[in-house]
């Protein structure tokens, strides 16, 4: 049961590939801790981590998402970004193993930085 | 059942205000024909124009999804933009009056105009 305590948000995103292992429940509980704002939905079946940030209008929403796609490109591993006036809802998950894995749990930790930061 | 035969990617998205009118049935059934790869769907009770469009990846996705924002910013009026690897997913609705406004089949054609010119 134990998962080692680490940060999150310092860490690379790595290569997922076809069967690689699904996030164990262990490290779902630790990882969860903390990013509190994500939660975890069911996407066609498929669990995603999700959060919706708010921005003031349509344009610094644009930009939230862009600064979110540029994370994911240096990092290979794609989320959905939902834009709308004043708001993003950003979803994680990874396709080739239809689950969460830990990289999911780093990339919602960075994008919680990106908006801290933005 | 008159409705002028309006070449909808030209026109100005008029502002629209809380109370404006609905798109008529009749110029539901005619500007449909301009734009035919949208679909009517359900959004929570509000029916929303939708299209899908592929493009070659993540970045291309996104780049679409910013040339349609920088559209919505220009005309005042704005999509839902769900941005994934190689797809974007256009929503248009007019949130004000909770339904389908022309403006809502202008901008689906101009969407469609900086797809086929992107």
């Amino acid at each position: 049961m134990a998962v080692a305590m680490i940060e999150l948000a310092g860490q690379r995103c790595e290569a997922c590939r076809r069967g690689a292992p699904a996030a164990t429940e262990a490290e779902i509980a630790e990882f969860s801790k903390q990013i509190p704002e994500w939660e975890i939905v069911d996407r066609g079946g498929i669990p995603a981590l999700e959060r919706v940030f708010r921005l003031g209008d349509f344009v610094e929403a644009m930009a939230f998402a862009n600064r979110v796609g540029e994370l994911a490109e240096e990092q290979g591993h794609h989320p959905a970004l939902l834009t709308e006036w004043g708001r993003v809802t950003v979803t994680w998950w990874t396709h080739k193993i239809g689950n969460l894995h830990v990289n999911d749990f780093v990339m919602a930790a960075k994008t919680d930085a990106a908006f801290g930061g933005g």
